[in-house]
């Protein structure tokens, strides 16, 4: 490898400032779902987009696209899920070896209790602080690295 | 609760970029270092700090404040690296109940080889995308939100 290319200082203390708030935001979200809804960051990651999907069901894989888990952290938290009777396992009609992840009534009534406090914390933390025009500097900026990130992708 | 104060289109879509980006970034430096070093996240979290340190060696609880982990996930983690010789427990001398962690020759000769690569992920990714006025700015909005959210933090 050639010479590397250390971060300068200004760049350490900007990386340190992402890596600080990626940390302190999860942990204040997760405390928030947990002591208000009794629901863990996985349990909302799941359960917020099948709320939002049609009829409340998606395949396995596309929530797994989802989320951006692997299989079989998807497949542990499902089993979880399923045990509190929050989501139900389908069989796929189309294919015989995909399953599909849906919704039940309890699973619904829980993740629409827990939306607006959800949101209420987001609001709070995450956009008070910024004005209307410093939050879409904020989105393009997050969209310039998240470009470079995905591109650097091997697949 | 009043009225929920839901997200607006605009604010949904930074909040998706955010955690879309948090998400990538994390697995694209975890493959990075799990390929070129052997090392996981978890591992590096803490062999930085360590070797960063004066003498390579930190009381565990600063250790834990530094990461930010709950006591029996840094336990947990330090036997992990303990066992492959990357660090090792000292008692400490000040405080009987209180533990060193101190970095290895080994530790260091890890560290030391895998943080070329690391900040090179890291400048390539994050830094590369935008100019230095934007890396300014990104720094600037990042401060103000984890302002907030230690603000709000309840310790």
């Amino acid at each position: 490898m050639s010479e590397p290319r250390w971060l300068t200082s200004t760049e350490a203390e900007v990386w340190a400032t992402y890596r600080r708030l990626r940390r302190e935001l999860q942990r204040a979200q997760d405390q928030q779902l947990q002591r208000d809804s009794g629901l863990s960051a996985a349990d909302y990651a799941l359960l917020a987009p099948l709320s939002e999907s049609e009829d409340g069901v998606l395949r396995a894989r596309d929530l797994g696209a989802e989320v951006g888990w692997e299989r079989s952290r998807l497949s542990h938290q499902i089993s979880r899920m399923e045990k509190r009777g929050l989501v139900a396992r389908e069989a796929c009609a189309d294919d015989a070896r995909g399953s599909m992840v849906r919704l039940t009534g309890r699973g619904r009534s829980v993740i629409e209790a827990a939306a607006p406090g959800h949101a209420e914390t987001v609001r709070r933390l995450f956009f008070d602080p910024l004005t209307p025009a410093e939050a879409d500097s904020f989105g393009v900026l997050l969209e310039k690295i998240l470009k470079a990130v995905e591109k650097d992708a091997p697949d």
